[in-house]
């Protein structure tokens, strides 16, 4: 059975931006930054009436295809609830079409929106965590960024086929708390980048010592994350996505390198194109005046916690 | 300068068998088995002196070239000594050829045996871990195993090349704490594996999505062996080594299938033939009756501290 949402119920979610991979973790290591959008949702009589500001006001599809709104109906649905009528209202920081996660955090607010309208008519209507992490990954098929937005810190998200075949994948995430001495430094190039133009260089066989090196190097990634800092250079390595990406970011490949070399751990953001530095020292001064002549936003941001809604 | 050691100095490592792999971390995850050898060596006048008692007692080869004295005769080297003779006496228990790191024990023993007389003769002669790690992965060339026996518990181990090229590659590992929840049991099978056989049966390439699952799988197992015993099952899977070598090993895949679908997480350690389950609950009596009437021993074991001497 499903209850109709009062008139005039209100939310707002606060979702942060992601970036995945941080490496070695091909699909599966995420991290969320505190770069936010803000999805604020209101229960009206009728009708769909959608605000969006800032990022991407401009080309962001409008009307129910709209992401944020498909997850807003998806989580209302999952939530045993429904609205006569919504106004939403789209803060958006977060970068499009630069490897920050930007659709999955759209996904993961809505959702979240939903699920806060849901548990102000009665709490044990809220959904766990484990919900919104299956909800949002089904969107996009990877939960890497989608975990990360919803769970915050740094996380370690996989998949699974369901018991009964044909069924959805299951969905899974843990946070890992992030070293405290770890702070994040994004390379936001002006242009953007396809997601599916980039997954398409990757090659369909790779050689297995690769795959045991990427191994090795996700597992330590774990561990420099939360204890050991001092390792995120060797952690960092990559042999499965970077390299194979490389000739179609051949300024975020500069970069990575030029950090490396100075020895901040830096990588692709996704797939990319901004370059993502795992820091545990000021990051240098002549690289942020460098990146910034080169028309490069340099974000110093914080290790996020997960969407929260009030 | 080498300083010679006195003579009737003398010295007993008791070093761990191990396991490598646990399932995705191939080449990479260890852990340490409470299953000891133990290698007493005294300084003497001339010559070489050495006695094997136990397991392999039989086969091992004799002389300069028995892996002990090899090791010994590295590590005094390393540690910047010498002896003018060597008495060595070695109480072998962990099964040689089954998959539960003999070989890198010896190495290790060996080393820690020399290390322990440097250190008597002036602290200041120790090697630290690190050092350990490095020499013991030398002889093998994959410190997964040699580090589990140095260091204890579980291991992250990698390795890369020198800055130098030409050089010995580097090799490093980090220890694991392994949740107290945690109890280890391998099935030891009678029949011996030859390493070098099913390590021949791995493809030169794999699917990147295979790859890309390890890759989720072993980050997972580092957080499922520290902090969430609970994930162990998927944590334990692998698509990059087991299945490729089942068609050697019938009978540890037949008791990999059968203890996974008793939600016991079994994998292959090393490559095989023992099983290694890491289990959260007692170990089923009816499982450990079947093991025992096929002539399987079924060794319940403590995680390990590393190598000791004294």
């Amino acid at each position: 059975m499903t209850t109709t949402l009062p008139l005039g119920l209100t939310v707002t979610a606060r979702v942060p931006a992601s970036s995945a991979n941080l490496g070695p973790g091909f699909d599966t290591l995420g991290i969320a930054l505190g770069l936010y959008d803000e999805i604020r949702v209101t229960t009206t009589a009728s009708g769909l009436s959608i605000h969006v500001e800032g990022e991407g006001a401009e080309d962001v599809p409008w009307g129910p295809s709209h992401l944020v709104v498909r997850a807003i109906e998806r989580g209302l649905e999952a939530a045993g609830v429904w609205a006569d009528g919504l106004d939403v209202v789209c803060s958006n920081v977060i970068p499009h079409s630069r490897g920050l996660g930007s659709s999955a955090s759209a996904v993961v607010g809505g959702l979240a929106a939903a699920n806060g309208l849901a548990a102000k008519l009665d709490p044990a209507f809220a959904l766990t965590d484990q919900q919104l992490v299956q909800l949002s990954s089904e969107f996009e098929g990877h939960p890497d960024n989608a975990s990360a937005s919803v769970l915050g810190g740094a996380v370690v998200s996989w998949s699974e086929p369901a018991s009964d075949s044909g069924a959805q994948r299951i969905y899974s995430a843990v946070r890992l708390p992030v070293h405290p001495d770890i702070h994040v430094v994004a390379l936001v190039p002006a242009e953007r980048s396809s997601t599916s133009h980039t997954r398409g260089l990757l090659p369909e066989l790779v050689p297995h010592r690769d795959a045991a090196f990427n191994v090795s190097r996700s597992a330590l990634a774990v561990v420099a994350l939360t204890q050991r800092p001092d390792l995120l250079i060797p952690a960092t390595e990559d042999m499965l996505h970077q390299g194979q990406r490389s000739s179609a970011l051949p300024a975020a490949t500069k970069w990575i390198t030029a950090l490396r070399s100075r020895g901040i751990a830096a990588v692709l953001s996704g797939a990319g194109p901004t370059v993502l530095a795992l820091c545990v020292a000021p990051f240098p001064a002549d690289l942020k005046e460098q990146a910034s002549s080169e028309g490069i936003r340099v974000l110093e941001l914080d290790v996020a916690d997960g969407v929260c809604t009030s």
